[in-house]
């Protein structure tokens, strides 16, 4: 029964991103990497090096963000939810602690990210939701949006749906899953990629609801897919960050929880 | 073709109530009502005597309030609706404006309000759900919840859950339903009367509250709608603002809109 000198805890984490200005810790503004870090000080009075799975947008919330961090602090994880939800603020949560191994990164073990996009059709739903659905005031037709989504999964270069990349970086990656639903007055788009290039699931969003309002082809659509029919081409939109959520982000069996001893 | 000197315009209004301090207009501090007033008058550059249907508590919300006023302003009701959500703030929301005939009264003419009200039974939910639950962390049983509900509707003088009452107020209120259910995590205590006596719904909520976690029995509980067995008792517990929605306020069929001329 030796005491391991360090643990690696993992937090998964809820948030409202209205009132962040995104996930990444920066200097001078609130930010849910530094509302945490805070926290975790406060509790244990040392600081700790938080690493977060995804960095989301200023504005973009999140049900199940992951991160993790190492601490000498023998508090079991389930103390560490309860004290940590005791002294963060009503926008941000921890859902679930664990001890991992420590070799677990948040950010480079993760398999997958899920992100959702909501859009209403209608242009101010209930102040209640509004906070996360993006309200267009456009009817949207979802059957081409499908059309559209089905040739999302797969390995393709995300450049046109990308924000400022520079042209040696890497923008290639594997979408698992891309579906369009309806669900009373929102449509509603779920993706699921290796990762996401930045800003990668707002164009996305955003070149479907080109596509679901009749602005642009499926066609369009598809060709930003192939990298040489569209070079330097960048017309999706940026669909506002507050319609989009990071539901989950997806491990591999191998990183399940070290077992307390 | 003699178009009216005046017009009563009928709106239903939606807001999260957490910014705000309550429904009733008061001087330097946010009110759904103080707020509504400036709208209008940016609109149309009159001050509007605005009548509201119920003086909500500083932090609850409504899906379904309902005002009034008067207007020499020709404006449509729909183009009521689209100007005033374009200079609200995100919290408020007119879901629907009506011509109505003048001498309706939202106040007067209502003949029921509907509310309800959301206890969590987790000790921390979803920043995105929180500020519309009150998150109690006890188990709570719906069954004598129920059966004490059940004991509700009726006409009673609701002294007992009343706030700071006169004692020759009147507080008998004619509860029409009250129903407890289960939701996930969420035990909805749903309660449409009459009217309500101030802090009535979050006190009811409070009792039925204390009945589900044992605290109380539902005997208990019958006995503060019995006037001469409770008189001076007051133990219901009021329960947070935040938890309360005002879903709907009824009216009779005979307050139907003005058909447009």
């Amino acid at each position: 029964m030796t005491e391991a000198r360090e643990r690696r805890i993992r937090l998964v984490i809820q948030y409202d991103g209205t009132d962040f200005c995104g996930w990444a810790e920066q200097k001078d503004v609130r930010t849910v990497q530094g509302t945490l870090k805070e926290s975790i000080c406060r509790v244990c009075g040392e600081s700790a090096d938080l690493r977060g799975a995804s960095r989301t947008d200023a504005g973009a919330h999140a049900l199940g963000q992951v991160a993790d961090f190492l601490t000498p602090n023998p508090m079991p994880p389930a103390k560490w939810e309860l004290v940590l939800n005791r002294v963060l603020p009503p926008d941000t949560r921890i859902a679930r602690a664990s001890r991992v191994p420590l070799r677990f990164h948040s950010r480079f073990f993760a398999r997958s990210r899920v992100y959702e996009y909501r859009i209403s059709e209608r242009a101010r739903v209930e102040p209640t939701r509004s906070r996360y659905v993006y309200e267009c005031g456009t009817r949207l037709d979802t059957d081409p949006m499908e059309e559209a989504a089905a040739s999302l999964p797969g390995e393709h270069d995300f450049r046109a749906f990308s924000e400022k990349l520079d042209a040696l970086e890497n923008a290639t990656r594997r979408v698992l899953r891309a579906s369009v639903r309806r669900a009373r007055d929102e449509v509603r788009i779920l993706l699921e990629a290796s990762a996401f290039v930045r800003g990668m699931a707002r164009r996305i969003a955003g070149g479907l609801f080109e596509v679901g309002r009749g602005k642009r082809s499926v066609s369009e659509f598809r060709r930003l897919l192939v990298r040489h029919e569209r070079d330097g081409v960048r017309w999706p939109v940026v669909l506002p960050a507050k319609g989009l959520t990071l539901l989950k982000v997806r491990y591999g069996v191998s990183h399940r929880d070290v077992r307390e001893s």
